[in-house]
């Protein structure tokens, strides 16, 4: 075992920011001499120094005989069984609630499609693509109805891009830092590659009269999810989604027929779209007045901010992981913006004293995840990790007092702080507010409050 | 219904090349007139010249009652049963075979990884992840045994990328061409963002010897399949992957450990990864002297041929699939190279004689698959389609009477010629040979005869 050998001294030379925070281009330059500064295998206990070794690994129970038959559908491990959504439900509304993409336990920029978060108002519809129209009138020269064979027949696009809900991390309002898993905590928001049809196009078919400035989109489900865009939006780069990651969309995420707004709050992306009303003003429905707005310290109310500013977190270390022993670590996480591209993410090691940047996952696309990461050097001692997003734009992801002082406690929506996970000297990772964060409010936001 | 209304002028100006191929960036254009030229949805029954209409389409039963709940792991509806992997199998030999991807059911460039291809040679080995191990042994200064949570704390790195079985669409060396789906005719490729751990760090910290030149993979299944890379290709990107598309590798890709080779056949890309030894000369494993080798006209073998050349193919019109009408119709397929990028498909619809450029999906990226589109319109005769991908190197993808000439129709192996498909007056979709093409063998190869 050789696991604690570290070699302080090219450590240091690697050091770019405080408390062990190594270049980020450490582990991607050839001849790296990874060995040197620290190794995380085991030499095997018949290692030989003979160069032409007739060593030969023992079989496994599994090589002793045949693997199991092809499937025309795959599933995960079931040693994965514990990388899942998790629900959280208004109890009082059958299906009204939320499950939570798993992100502490994934790699990578893409959301398999089981794993993409769900919000739903009133439950999963179970649609017939056969009997399934969509209508867009109102506003137009002429109403036209489109089946989904209608629409497959369409010229299409792709484009790999986020939805992240409105109501994501609003947990970090509260008093106490939530103590759930990163995911479970921030993962209303997932990643995929989406392809339908470009909206402009429809929107040509139908003609815009001269009136027309916003667009109604309504969902198939018992909720009859209604939510307004305006109509340069729409025209802009919003298309009708029927492929996620390949596939038609899965039921929870709008099967047959998803309104995609790239870069907009989630709930925008109308599921099970059924209608498209053209409008001269917003319809002022119940999710875009009394919710998905904030109530601001002014008194006034925020409303209709639709793009996602930019965030990030760091997926691992993150809460309810444990730091084995001092040595090398990997420090990843995502980030994205509702504005373009993510420019920059920064990463501290010491609670924002000193910042490093970390390597971003090639290609960086517009409006989408994108990973980071940093190699780390965790000398034991306690410490406390941080990211910050830079987007194309020039915005910083705030820190949660100065987001607090702007917004006050009581919006529920659009959470987008920095995250610090602390790490104690037993290598126990949990969340943290700042010592300097202001605690200027009488009591906790209830999870529920949110809710329909 | 509106259905047939064809603009000939408007269709003229846009053609780019015989038999109806229009520009390709025809609907990409913002205000493009679309319903000038083809309106494919119907006009409601209910339709009104009133600019503010009051029309509210009636409810569909799935809005009278609650949907379904939530769930923790998500599945594709179940109107899509029809969207699986076909299984076709030695049945001489457990778990001996393929399933293929339905690529012509599909749209992106992502493979769901409940889609990706499978090719097994005894099954799918059903791994503890706890238990499993790699050893990196041979021609090092230092054998090292890795563990999965060993590795999980390495730095890692994502690529999307394709992975071809070097036996996909083979088929194509039959006399008479394939009435197979284009998928389960030429589905044994699929693509995936894949995450892991550089292969060159690893190498790196066991310390390659002078004479290393060769790298042998072996697998954990009860085949224990072996291979041979050059250590160039393994220093450069070649990478240890654990995660597909964001979650843990499925066990029918190689669970909890598979070998990424970057635009290599996908026999390289070993599954289930237990050993890498590093050697002076290939092992001369079954599978690359017996299997994955073509006999060629000149009597000798081609071995070792490691890169997938460039290929395409055009998923929607293809085989079993039905033109409705003479309309405006798009036609899309994917292209994919292993050396590198694809820089253009070139699409003909009159068999060949002309041909025109089709939009690439952006961005296009190394060694994964593009998507190309191009809007088509159908007079209602019969009609050849084809595609031919050209790569960043310059290759051409070949017609099918060369690759012939070139190889002999013995290989069975590495077919990536151009495919045909004719539309015949009634809409019916099939595939076709060129007439020039020789058929100089006597007797089909029998799609068994690459089992082992």
């Amino acid at each position: 075992m050789a696991k604690d050998r570290i070699n302080d001294q090219c450590l240091e030379e690697d050091q770019v920011a405080g408390n062990g925070l190594l270049d980020r281009r450490l582990f991607l330059k050839k001849g790296l001499q990874f060995g040197a500064i620290s190794t995380l295998a085991s030499s095997t206990a018949l290692a030989s120094t003979n160069s032409e070794t007739k060593f030969e690994p023992a079989h496994p129970p599994w090589m002793h005989k045949p693997g199991k038959p092809f499937s025309i559908y795959g599933k995960p491990s079931e040693f994965e069984d514990d990388v899942v959504r998790f629900p959280t439900q208004n109890e009082m509304v059958p299906g009204n609630g939320v499950s939570w993409t798993p992100l502490h336990l994934m790699e990578g920029t893409i959301t398999p499609n089981g794993l993409h978060y769900e919000r739903h108002h009133n439950g999963v519809p179970q649609i017939d693509p056969k009997k399934h129209r969509l209508l867009i009138h109102g506003l137009v020269k002429k109403d036209l109805t489109f089946s989904i064979d209608d629409l497959l027949r369409y010229p299409m696009q792709s484009k790999i891009c986020f939805i992240e809900c409105g109501g994501n991390s609003n947990a970090g309002w509260n008093k106490q830092p939530s103590q759930a898993e990163a995911g479970y905590f921030n993962g209303l928001a997932s990643c995929s590659e989406w392809t339908g049809v470009p909206l402009s196009v429809l929107l040509d078919e139908v003609g815009l009269r001269k009136k027309a400035k916003w667009l109604v989109a309504e969902g198939a489900d018992a909720f009859a999810m209604q939510m307004s865009i305006p109509i340069e939006k729409a025209l802009d780069d919003a298309f009708l989604a029927l492929y996620q990651n390949g596939e038609r969309i899965r039921p929870e995420n709008g099967y047959p027929l998803r309104l995609i707004v790239p870069g907009w709050e989630g709930v925008l992306n109308v599921k099970w779209l059924r209608r498209l009303k053209i409008t001269n003003r917003p319809v002022m429905a119940r999710n875009e007045t009394s919710r998905y707005t904030e109530l601001q310290p002014s008194g006034k109310a925020r409303m209709f901010t639709f793009p996602i500013e930019a965030k990030s977190l760091i997926t691992s270390p993150s809460a309810h992981m444990v730091l084995k022993e001092p040595s090398l670590y990997q420090i990843t996480g995502l980030a994205w913006t509702g504005r373009g591209k993510i420019s920059k993410v920064q990463v501290s090691a010491d609670g924002g004293d000193t910042w490093a940047e970390a390597e971003l996952q090639e290609p960086v696309l517009d409006r989408s995840f994108t990973r980071f990461r940093m190699p780390w050097h965790w000398n034991g001692k306690p410490a406390v990790l941080k990211s910050r997003a830079i987007d194309e734009t020039g915005y910083v992801q705030p820190e949660r007092t100065e987001l607090v002082k702007q917004r006050g406690r009581k919006g529920f929506f659009h959470y987008n702080a920095i995250t610090n996970w602390h790490i104690d000297s037993d290598g126990f990772v949990s969340h943290v507010y700042d010592k300097k964060d202001n605690e200027t409010t009488d009591s906790d936001i209830s999870i529920d409050s949110g809710w329909d």
